[in-house]
């Protein structure tokens, strides 16, 4: 079929969708076929309820083989998210955390600068009822909000990664990187993986446990989800992440008062 | 809750959501959600193969009861179109046929021009499997034909609402008409309903048939569907209509060799 090549061409170079313990097989599926209508076929589940691989799912997914058959499951959503430089959370509700808020066009244009520049990127995406956490939020660099009815504003799954799909394949045809082998149209960025930055940050933030920086406990949490999100508007790149634990162990170990009681 | 007013508003006056034939309940009841998530509730469904009301189509709409109690059954597709002024038929599929074919994102921008002035809309979409029948893609005056990857372009029926939805909730964002009553800026188009398009295309073809135009017989329809897509470029008023017919009627009684061997 003449198609075969083009579909191939297509589904190279787009970002990763990434399913936070979706629940239903059938949603899964529904994702992985809005997924290949346009041209994406990288799709990771962290923790599916249904188990993988499941048949609902392929029923669900029309066929949408290539996507299905390469799916990966992975224990948590930093192993999903490793190496992945630019991540970003869909959801329709922002909550109190100083994000940045794109649309799902906006989001679609970054996620092509990205992978034009050569970089890796996806979308992440919370289960069906109670969406993705606090921390999970915190681990992307963005947010994509997709606008909706005040009033009845929760989209279904499927239905969210097929606007995001929909939205990177209308930014395809503006751009060349999506009718063939990724062109590098410029340098890397260099942005670290999430993988390191998230590195960074437990390493920053047990140097502050052990500095008695998290006070009072209760706000610990937010605290830390607060200072995240400040290093992550940044986009950190590789370089940035080498110098900001130099910056941590210089400060400990000048400081004869740090706490020298764990491993690190 | 405060979002009430609001979506009571945003469901005033967008376009009628008409779905032929549809095969199965969960689509019926998803493209619900997806309509309700979008502002948009006057959703028609022609012949439902699994009957209506349908508790599969109530669990997959997610409590979009609005549109879900709301939702009206009819016996053909020309009876679900007859008050329209404005027919879109979406599909990813243009088949050989003079038809104007627009994205997603003009058809949208056609219904809010179409509503602004105070004229009824709708999109037709066709069965899960096999799609709109020609006769059912000649009833519109336009087709919104969804990008998709060439070699999986196949969507899923709530999906291709869903993205209708989703471009005509985008445009309303730029559009007085959808956060409040419909306000007629500017006059009405005089676009004449579909019903009354469709009568006056039986008229003309029975007299046609009458003076044996329609030869060879194995291209009848053919010609009829060309004939019908000619004048729906048109976009007929009502007043064009009755012009129409007029010129029928003056050509046959004035045409001393025409049958007059039925009814009109």
């Amino acid at each position: 079929m003449a198609g075969t090549d083009r579909t191939q061409a297509l589904i190279l170079g787009g970002p990763a969708v990434v399913l936070a313990r979706p629940q239903l097989g059938e949603n899964i599926g529904s994702a992985a076929r809005a997924m290949l209508n346009f041209g994406l076929s990288d799709l990771r589940l962290v923790q599916p309820r249904q188990g993988w691989p499941n048949e609902r799912a392929v029923a669900a997914s029309s066929g949408a083989e290539e996507v299905i058959s390469r799916a990966r499951v992975f224990d948590s959503t930093p192993e999903a998210l490793a190496d992945l430089q630019h991540v970003y959370a869909a959801t329709a509700r922002p909550r109190d955390m100083e994000k940045m808020v794109l649309s799902a066009e906006e989001g679609a244009q970054r996620l092509h600068e990205h992978i034009a520049r050569g970089d890796t990127a996806g979308v992440l995406f919370g289960p069906e009822r109670t969406g993705l956490h606090n921390d999970e939020l915190a681990m992307a660099d963005a947010v994509i909000a997709i606008p909706a009815n005040p009033g009845f504003a929760s989209l279904n799954l499927a239905h969210s990664v097929l606007l995001i799909g929909y939205e990177w394949f209308l930014g395809a045809k503006h751009d060349e990187t999506a009718r063939g082998p990724v062109r590098r149209r410029g340098r890397r960025s260099g942005k670290a993986p999430n993988k390191e930055v998230l590195e960074m940050f437990a390493h920053l933030e047990r140097e502050l446990d052990a500095a008695r920086f998290f006070w009072p406990n209760e706000k610990a949490k937010r605290m830390a989800r607060n200072i995240r999100n400040m290093y992550l508007r940044a986009g950190l790149t590789e370089q940035d992440v080498r110098t900001m634990r130099g910056i941590i162990k210089a400060l400990v170990e000048g400081n004869p008062r740090a706490r020298r009681d764990y491993k690190d």
